[in-house]
């Protein structure tokens, strides 16, 4: 298998950054790709041994690019997450000042993390949006436009010095990050995971997801992300990427998924992999009637029963 | 107040198309707005009597613009939806062919539906986004692009011919539209109705959203859109947008608001409205027990039993 990760390019985007906290990214070759799908295809195609792409993000919610590259097409499984802050840093032309900025540029993803910044210190500059935030700073480099938002790391690379850091609209600015790879084993449990899945229903009918829902709910398992993608046949159809605290060796989460997989037409795992926002020491306590040792107590129990010996 | 509707810009796009079915827009001036939140603060500022905007759509899901525009800020209503079937032509400049096309140029949200007709028919094309549908055709009109997605009627306005229509990679794809204004009282019910909501929880907790569903699932009502969008306060941290089946004057939506007005934090009511997509006559039977007549008779059997008259 080829030693390589693809991810959401360019160079010297939030995307790089992120990937490079990950320890085993110093043994691989890291190749850019143009988009979220190439980059998973990559990895489908066996050109790569896994992909690194961005899924959530505290302001814009889900990044629909990459879970709809999970739904759909051969299954993938994501090994681990990173989480990143996200601050922006205002890149110009060596001396530049403000007052001379009539064009601001980035990914259109950064727009709604500057745009209370915008309207205090430059609300006459003109928006034009570009492919990423790398690129808005290439671009500003080459004369384009006047300044770019971009991770302060960008200024360096294309020559542009940082008139000013950490602009972000709202506190905690944070996006997700999941290296996935082809179906394998999960990671061992850490005590701070999380599992994903996406679940397709059987039948629209009232109650439905309420039921689906049903099978965390009862087992004491809390979702961290619930979001919803269209099937593809038509308006109104939807399948459910679901994020949950646990890890599918927990039996409590298997007992879970082995509800849905009765209940549901379809369920694709996606993973079990290790928390990137607490350590295990701070996960939450698991409910009572929940833990491993009860589930197999009570299983034990009702196999005493079926046998007569209660 | 001004008799004018604000709508999602510029002139030519597939909302201006939806809007002009709606009786209503004949007697209203159309005002083009740049963004979706320019267009509903433009209700907010007084400046139009309502705005329209599209909200989902059967291939991205839902509008996270103006979802976001509608659960933030001074509180709108829906007064009406619109469903409109979404296929694209492909507008060159007269005496284009086929071979000609180099650049292709649309909407970002245009991409997904184009993709594999683009793959089949003009695997390589630079594909270049523009700021809408009409704003490509207009840069294919000027010479910057050699085609653009759009609507066929766009091709008359800007000059252009029509060298393929009917294109659309997903089967009945279409846009839902929603016609926006000030809190006012909500249309009369039809029989084929749709309440929208916003739920923020209280605290989150095993269980918490399965809760939340179970108020309306527990009185038959079936939901139409279940979307988490970020509440801001950092990342995993959701509010839902909700549609459900029924008008708040039906006893069942009326029980279902108060048991979520007193489980949540907020709720947000966004409206009653008719649905687009079915007539009374085809509206689903209501569950037994769930009808107003028996939600009546056993208000009256409890009053009954508190008065010592059972």
């Amino acid at each position: 298998m080829p030693a390589s990760y693809a991810y959401l390019g360019p160079e010297g985007t939030f995307t790089e950054v992120a990937l490079r906290t990950l320890p085993e990214a110093a043994t691989r070759e890291l190749t850019p790709y143009v988009s979220v799908q190439s980059a998973l295809d990559a990895v489908r195609a066996g050109e790569a041994e896994a992909a690194f792409v961005p899924i959530e993000n505290s302001v814009e919610g889900g990044i629909t690019a990459t879970l709809d590259g999970l739904v759909a097409g051969e299954p993938l499984t994501i090994y681990r997450e990173v989480l990143l802050s996200i601050t922006f840093a205002l890149l110009v032309r060596p001396g530049t000042r403000l007052a001379d900025i009539k064009t601001v540029s980035a990914h259109p993803a950064a727009q709604p993390q500057v745009r209370n910044w915008l309207k205090a210190n430059l609300p006459d500059a003109v928006w034009e949006s570009a492919a990423s935030n790398a690129d808005a700073a290439r671009l500003v480099q080459e004369g384009r436009y006047d300044a770019a938002f971009a991770g302060e790391f960008a200024a360096a690379r294309y020559g542009l010095e940082a008139l000013e850091t950490g602009i972000h609209d709202a506190e905690n600015a944070q996006t997700r990050f999941v290296l996935v790879g082809r179906p394998a084993r999960p990671a061992a449990k850490t005590g701070a995971d999380k599992t994903s899945v996406v679940l397709w229903q059987r039948t629209d009918h009232p109650g439905g997801l309420r039921d689906l829902l049903g099978e965390f709910a009862s087992r004491g398992i809390n979702l961290m992300l619930l979001q919803s993608r269209p099937t593809g046949e038509g308006i109104g159809n939807y399948c459910f990427c679901v994020d949950a605290e646990g890890h599918i060796s927990d039996r409590r989460m298997a007992a879970a998924l082995m509800g849905l997989k009765r209940l549901c037409l379809e369920v694709r795992f996606l993973g079990s992999y290790p928390r990137a926002d607490i350590t295990p020491d701070e996960a939450r306590a698991v409910r009572p009637g929940t833990s491993d040792e009860e589930f197999t107590r009570a299983a034990d129990w009702v196999a005493r029963c079926q046998d007569g010996r209660f």
